[in-house]
């Protein structure tokens, strides 16, 4: 629901509403734009419109019509700026993020950090835990690559970016990572959705493989229901039938996200694969 | 076949090599590019590389390793160049094509074409044949809506383009249009291929809604087979399972295009339709 | 629209109806089942119900609510049957339809007639025009390979089936084959499918490879609207991501299609290849 | 490799193999198959065919040339099966698995067991933790939940599946299910599928929503890896562009996989939802 409140509404008024949605269980978000007050309120659906509309200091109420509804761009009209150190993600610059796919040792991130800050790049990234197809690939530095991206991130000043694939290894992204990334196969793993929901470092979350548009916002759902709503949305190209590239960049998701929520909207722009000629 | 001829071969020996493939049912095709001079043959399997090999002035022979031949970049590696009038498609600069997806009326198309050619558009689409998922939805006007694009290309100067959905219509084609357009559900339909090939007009082939890169190009193949190389491709967006846009263009497979076939490439960057929420 | 016809209605009456509906460009159907009598009645969108439901002997009215009319299962309750000298297609009994994918010659068309025939099939199915994806590739024996499937017919006593690619081929169909068959490729050239549609002959119509059940449905309407309700429809397999098979076989479209129409549905159940490796 | 064994092999020179490979940090499977003597080793790719072949005792090596190894049917010609209690999971009796998508209480659970037994099943399943797209769903019940199966095994017989969705939840598992389930959205959580690997128990592997066949069985090769081969897997409908049915059963995977591998498989026979038109 979305609650427009009265002009002349009393801070106690205000007050008072939120401490009676807090008691019925609701999640509540301030809304602010261009001098108009509003609070949104996820709550149980059993609340009807007509519990909100008799608090006093409520002028009306207007229901959430999607599934999700704390990414729901009625939540934030202006759109939301994630911000990690100095860098603001969402805004009129496009965010450069780059690194290798994989950390493979100090001097192979450092040297590949200079080089992608001197061509613009302001966010660090590198693989840590790679959740890779096959058990018997290189599954990472674990550990010690979270080290050396902190030491990258001391040596150049570039946030850094790494992806988190258990909930197991939440106390060392916290000690050494700036921005958690989920994967595309873990975009509906919801116990880490939850998890990186309450460590509420921002997040960069991936679409699936073959994730609908709406799969993909009741994913970052879960991760602003655990009061976290530093997300940011990253397409990456979903599965087709077509043999030639790894996956097809869904460009058209780009406006009507823009239009669906107010998470910021990144690209992995990874370059297409083309296969050898079956 | 790619035949890369010797350096000092006489006109008598290349013509003698061109009698000998056209005997051989080959198609031929010239292909010159800074200073250096080539053949191209599509010929039976049957003729193996020896056969090509022996000719004289022959100076190496290199196999077609793709399916399509004609469509192949080797056959052409600067890039074709479609004419239309003055309007040039496939070089630097982008050619914009617009119009009215059906022909309603002269006034409509008329007050259409005057208001894109003032945007930039340098060629008037419209459809007089509308190849419809529903029997009882309006088919178009017909030959009438052809007459229109004629008048509307003698009062504007934009050269037209219409969808033909059956060689029924090739004759009345020949005589109204232009640029000639394969719609997607089309795109396999053979004969009409064919059909095309023979007309020798400029075609636009679109992409089927579920076809991959290589069964596109093999398309086109079948209307350069028949003699006509004035084709362009269309890029119109693929099906996928995601239910929020109509299609889903497929960005990357421009790069792969450009990489695989000298045929121009365009875009058709219908809006994606944000559909209702189920 | 369906109309339930009053129980004491008179000849008259019922012919009145009918003259009515075809004076204002209806296509018409009788319905008839356990006693009662309906008519079915598709017209352009501007005769509303009231019109309808005037019409003396006219008891109740029922809008079809699909956007495919003729198929639909309200229009025949108790499923069409489709006669092939003496099969019927759509019964209890299973139809097999076998038979080699191009007529090569008499000899190996006999043969393989025979052997399927020993095997339980009651038609013979053999491409005599092959749409083939490559220009390059055997096209099929044209007229001559009907020729064979007619002696197939008469020296086994099996009716015969083949593919026709275009309306250019209606005459030679007529002369030699029993049952049209219009390919995944071309089930939405319409053009096509108004072609076999007022040839009245029985046909298969195979469904597009990545063509859903409505699209399908509409496809066989445009066959129905022409006169023609000897549709079988005939479940091929779709397209995927997956690279295994070839086709991914729809099997749980057989219980949509059978709640949503009264055609006949058979099944293709080419074998899966299994690819080689990548 | 599968290390073919010399027919006059001393059970020193087995044991000889055996502890040389350990040594090397490879996975060892004993395979045995009318009379003849093999041995299945997975290994780094460091140590070549050389290094095998050199061992005495060892006939021949042949390499496995999938990227999935375990699961190979190569290393279980003749097909796992997997025991749950006295129900065998692979043989020639179709094992039917059934019960409520979520435990809502012990009457449920218990009146839908008794009746399910009635019909045929021989395992009892019923979700404790559902992984639900919106986080504002019923989520299940838990712990509470699992002691509920536990109760309905105890009572009716029938041995209990239920899905896990995290590694925290593996203690609760071990205490009281018999079978795991992996569902789709989880089928490339590795981590968990580590987890479940280490449990030792029996494991339902669903498909993913879009997982290639291919991408599945490195699913399984990840649990069989951690030591677990009692694995089956779950063909459960992969999703296409058909809007009609929520999934579309994959049925030629079935004869893929039993090609490709010796883990039983199953179908969830999910009813094709029949959406309203749209």
């Amino acid at each position: 629901m979305i609650l427009i409140l009265e002009k002349g509404i009393t801070d106690d008024q205000k007050s008072n509403i939120r401490s009676t949605l807090f008691k019925e269980g609701c999640i509540v978000r301030e809304i602010s734009e261009t001098g108009q007050n509003f609070i949104g309120a996820i709550g149980k659906d059993s609340l009807g419109i007509d519990f909100f509309e008799q608090l006093p200091g409520v002028e009306k109420v207007i229901p959430i019509s999607t599934t999700f509804k704390l990414v729901n761009r009625q939540m934030h009209p202006e759109g939301t700026l994630v911000q990690v150190g100095d860098v603001l993600v969402g805004g009129e610059r496009i965010t450069v993020i780059a690194g290798p796919c994989a950390i493979e040792s100090r001097d192979q991130a450092l040297t590949i950090a200079r080089e992608v800050r001197r061509y613009g790049a302001v966010l660090f990234r590198g693989g840590a835990f790679k959740p890779r197809s096959s058990p018997y690939s290189f599954q990472g530095l674990g550990e010690e690559g979270l080290k050396i991206l902190a030491q990258v991130r001391e040596e150049t000043g570039l946030h850094v970016v790494t992806e988190i694939t258990s909930p197991a290894y939440a106390d060392m992204m916290m000690k050494y990572i700036d921005v958690l990334q989920i994967g595309a196969r873990n975009m509906q793993n919801f116990e880490l959705l939850k998890c990186v929901g309450r460590m509420g470092k921002p997040v960069i979350l991936k679409r699936g493989l073959s994730s609908t548009i709406e799969e993909w916002l009741m994913s970052a759902e879960y991760i602003l229901a655990e009061g976290n709503d530093k997300v940011i949305l990253c397409e990456r190209g979903i599965r087709t039938f077509e043999p030639y590239t790894r996956n097809t960049l869904d460009l058209s998701a780009i406006p009507v996200l823009k239009k669906l929520t107010h998470l910021p909207v990144i690209i992995d722009p990874a370059m297409p694969q083309v296969s050898a000629k079956k």
